[in-house]
C-alpha cells in the first residue's frame, strides 16, 4: 500500500497540543466576555446553498474563493464569513427572535485563496452583531466597540494592549456632498483614503490629484493635517456628523474606553458599511495590521427579506492573530505545557485495580490525572513518561501503598516525596494546583 | 432581486438560541470530563486530501458519502469522522507527541447521505483515543469506558442514566477457532451476531442455520442462552479471553462503574476493532439506540506509517443524541431561557452616558447585562423588551437615579422595586443569580 501524506493541506492550520490549549483558552475568554455582555452564541452550518453564498453584486474574485460542490442536484459551498449565515438565520427566524438581536459566532470560515503567509484557507473568526428592525440607536455602536475592547482586554496577557482607530463613513459622505464631489470623484477618493496607510504621503497625494484634481485633494488632505472638526460649521450635515463623533467619544469614555483615536482614514473596504467603522490594532505587534474591526450597516438581510434590518457588527480574526503570534514565538507556551495536575504510576499489574480506584478518587475531586497503565513496565520508564508530560506531581502506587490504602506523592520540581492517605493526596494536589 | 431561501439545507442542523445554550453546556461539560482525565484537545482541519480520506479498502458507499471538490489541481474533501485525521496527525507528529498519546476531539464531520430522520449531513461527534506505540495495555480500555461513563454522567440531568454493553471481538475469534468455523462461516456469523438486536429470534436463528448449519448455530445460540463462561475450559485461547473479560469487569468496578453488562452480541460493525468493543445506551430513551461507543484497534495509522500504533477509542454521537432529545421535547429548556442576569433600561438619550457607566460596572463584576439603548423609546416598550429576554432583574436608569448615582432594581418575578447605590445593585444581582 502507498503511504498517504501526513502533512495537512497547504493553507490549513494544525496546532500542537500545547498551542491548542492556549488557542482554546483565548477563544473561551473572548466567548465569556461576549456572553457576559448578553450576546447569544449561534453555531450555523458551515455549508450553505450556493445561491445563498453568492450575492448578485459579489465580485468574481469572491466567487472564485468559495469552495463549491454538488450533491445530487444541489449546488452548495462552504461559508466564507459569518455574515451571510447570520443574515439568512435572522430572516428565517424573525418570530423566534427578539430585537435588538445580539449574537456572537465562533466559527470556521473557508476561503480558497492561494495560500500565503498569514492567509489561510480555513480559519476561525469571531463575529458579534446587534441587529435592529428598521432602526437601531448608534449607542449600540459604542457598546460593540466596548465589548470588543473588553474581549481583547481579556487576552492581554497574550496579545498585549490594543489601540482602536475609529472612522466615519457618514463624515465623508457629508464632506463629499459639501465639496461637490461627483459620484466618480467620491468613489475614487473613498478608495484612496481606504488605502492611505499603505501608501507614502507623496504617492497618496499624487494619486488623489490624478483622480479628483488639486483643489479637492487639498480639501481631503486638510482633514488629516488639521483637526477634522474645523469642518463642523460648513454644512448642516457636516455639523451633525461631527456632533455624532463627539457624542460617540463621550459614550466610549462612559464605558471606560480610553485606548481609541478618531482616524478618518479608516474606511474598512466592504461596501455595506454606512456609519461608524473601526479597526483594532495590537500596540506591540503593528506588523499584524488590523486584528479585528467592524462597523454599522443599514441593510443586513437584503438578500433574504423585504424587511430592513440595520445593525452594527464586528469580527475578530482569531486564527490569523494567534497563529501569527505563535509563528513569531511571541506567546510563552511554557506555562501551558502541563497536560494534567498529576501522573499516576502503577508498580505492576496486580496494583491496577487499586490504582484505578485512586485515579477515580482524584478525578472525582477535580484533580486531573493521567495514569501509566502499562503497569508491568519498569519504574524508570514510567518516570520518564511523567517527566515528558510535565506534571508537577507524580502519584506512585506500589504494594505497600495498596496494603495501607495510601499513595506516595513526588513533587517533580523539588524531588521530595511523601507517603500519605488518599484524602491527603487530594488535599495536597488541590492546594498545589489551584 | 430574487430573495434567497432562509431555511438551511436539508440534513443540516440549526438550533434556536436557547437550544444552542443547552448544547454548548453539554459539550462543555463533556469536554471538561475529558480534560480532567488528561485528554488533550485536537482541532484538526475539516478538509483533507481526497487520498487521505479514501482508503484502499473503503466501500463504494463510503466514497459516495464524502463531499469531494477541487481547488487548482488538488482533490480534497470534508472529513466523515475524526479517526482519519487523528491517524494522519499522529503519523505526522510522532516527534512532537509522547505515548500513550491521549486526545479528544469535538468536531463537525460531514456525510453526504440522503437526509432522513436522525441522520445529518453535518454533525458534531466527540472522539477520545489513547494511542500506544506497538503495544498498549488493555487497562486503558477500562479507562476509556470509565471516562465515557463519566462524560454521560456529567450530563445526566439532560439524558438520564446510561447502560453500557460490552462485547469482545477476541472472544468470537477464539470461539470460531475452537468451533472450526471456516473464514466464510466466521464472517457470516460475525455479521449476523452484529445484527442480532435488530432481528427477532427466529429470523436470527434461521439466518444462522442458512449460513453456518444447524450444529454451529446451536453453538452460537448457547453463548447467548447460557452464561458465556461455560466456554472457559474448551481451549487455551477461550480460557484466556474469558479471563480477560473477568479482569476487565474488576477494573470497571475499581473505577466505580456499575451500569454495565457483558453482551457478546455487541460487535460494532467497523472492521478495524480487534478486542473489547462497547456501546452506550440511554436507559430512558432506548429508541435512540446506541448513543456512543468504541473499542480497541490494532493498527490506527496503516494508511500513513509503517510503524504500528495500537489504541482504544470511543465516540459520542453528540448532535444525533441531543437533537433527537430536542425534537422529542425531552429536554426542559425553560431553565435556560434567560439570556442574561439583567436588562438595563435607560430613560432618554441624556441618560445614556451614565447608563453605559453602570453597564460597564455590572459586567466588570461578572453580572451579565443587556442594555436597551434606543433610549428615547417609551418605558412600556423598554419593559416589553426586558420581559421578552426573560431576565430576573431589570435595572432602570432615570433622571433621579443619575443625579444620585443610583439605579432602580426591579425583580421581574415579584414586581418589587427598589432604588439603591450601584455597589448595592451589584451585590443584589450577584446574590440573586449565583
Amino acid at each position: 500500500m502507498i503511504l498517504r501524506p501526513t502533512q495537512p493541506l497547504s493553507g490549513f492550520i494544525e496546532l500542537t497540543p500545547v498551542q491548542q490549549r492556549v488557542f482554546d483558552l483565548i477563544s473561551t475568554r473572548i466567548s465569556n466576555v461576549f456572553k457576559n455582555s448578553g450576546f447569544m452564541r449561534l453555531d450555523l452550518p458551515a455549508i450553505e446553498r450556493a445561491e445563498v453564498l453568492i450575492g448578485d453584486q459579489d465580485s468574481d474574485e469572491l466567487k472564485t474563493q468559495i469552495y463549491l460542490f454538488e450533491k445530487g442536484d444541489t449546488k452548495m459551498g462552504l461559508r466564507y464569513d459569518g455574515t451571510v449565515g447570520l443574515a439568512r438565520y435572522v430572516s428565517g427566524h424573525v418570530n423566534d427572535l427578539f430585537f435588538p438581536f445580539r449574537a456572537f459566532q465562533l466559527n470556521r470560515v473557508y476561503r480558497g485563496e492561494r495560500p500565503q503567509r498569514g492567509r489561510y484557507r480555513e480559519f476561525y473568526q469571531m463575529d458579534i452583531d446587534i441587529i435592529g428592525e428598521q432602526t437601531l440607536s448608534t449607542n449600540y455602536d459604542a457598546e460593540i466597540i466596548a465589548t470588543l475592547a473588553n474581549a481583547y482586554g481579556s487576552i492581554s496577557e497574550f496579545v498585549g494592549p490594543t489601540i482602536i482607530k475609529i472612522g466615519s463613513r457618514e463624515f465623508w459622505n457629508a464632506f463629499f456632498e459639501y465639496g461637490e464631489f461627483d459620484e466618480n470623484e467620491s468613489r475614487a477618493a473613498f478608495s484612496l483614503i481606504d488605502k492611505k496607510d499603505k501608501l507614502n504621503f507623496d504617492d497618496f497625494r499624487n494619486a488623489l490629484i490624478d483622480s479628483i484634481g488639486k483643489d479637492k485633494t487639498e480639501m481631503v488632505l486638510s482633514v488629516f493635517e488639521n483637526k477634522y472638526d474645523i469642518w463642523a460649521d460648513k454644512s448642516e450635515r457636516l455639523t451633525a456628523t461631527i456632533d455624532d463623533i463627539k457624542t460617540f467619544e463621550k459614550q466610549l469614555e462612559s464605558f471606560g474606553i480610553k485606548n481609541y483615536t478618531i482616524d478618518l482614514s479608516i474606511m474598512r473596504g466592504h461596501a455595506y458599511y454606512t456609519g461608524i467603522v473601526f479597526e483594532f490594532y495590537l500596540t506591540d505587534h503593528p506588523e499584524l495590521n488590523s486584528v479585528g474591526g467592524g462597523g454599522r450597516y443599514a441593510d443586513l438581510c437584503s438578500r433574504f427579506s423585504k424587511n430592513q434590518y440595520v445593525g452594527v457588527g464586528a469580527a475578530i480574526g482569531l486564527s490569523r492573530m494567534i497563529v501569527a503570534l505563535f509563528d513569531q514565538n511571541k506567546i510563552d507556551l511554557s506555562r501551558f505545557e502541563s497536560v494534567a495536575d498529576a501522573a499516576v504510576l502503577v508498580m505492576g499489574n496486580d496494583r491496577v485495580a487499586y490504582a484505578l480506584n485512586v485515579l477515580a478518587e482524584l478525578r472525582g475531586h477535580g484533580v486531573s490525572a493521567i495514569p501509566y497503565l502499562d503497569a508491568d513496565k519498569k519504574f524508570k520508564k514510567q518516570m520518564e513518561f511523567a517527566n515528558k508530560i510535565n506534571v508537577k506531581y507524580t502519584v506512585i502506587i506500589g504494594e505497600d501503598e495498596e496494603a495501607n490504602k495510601t499513595a506516595t506523592v513526588k513533587n517533580m520540581e523539588s524531588g521530595d516525596q511523601e507517603t500519605m492517605s488518599i484524602s491527603d493526596v487530594i488535599k495536597k494536589l488541590s492546594d498545589g494546583v489551584r
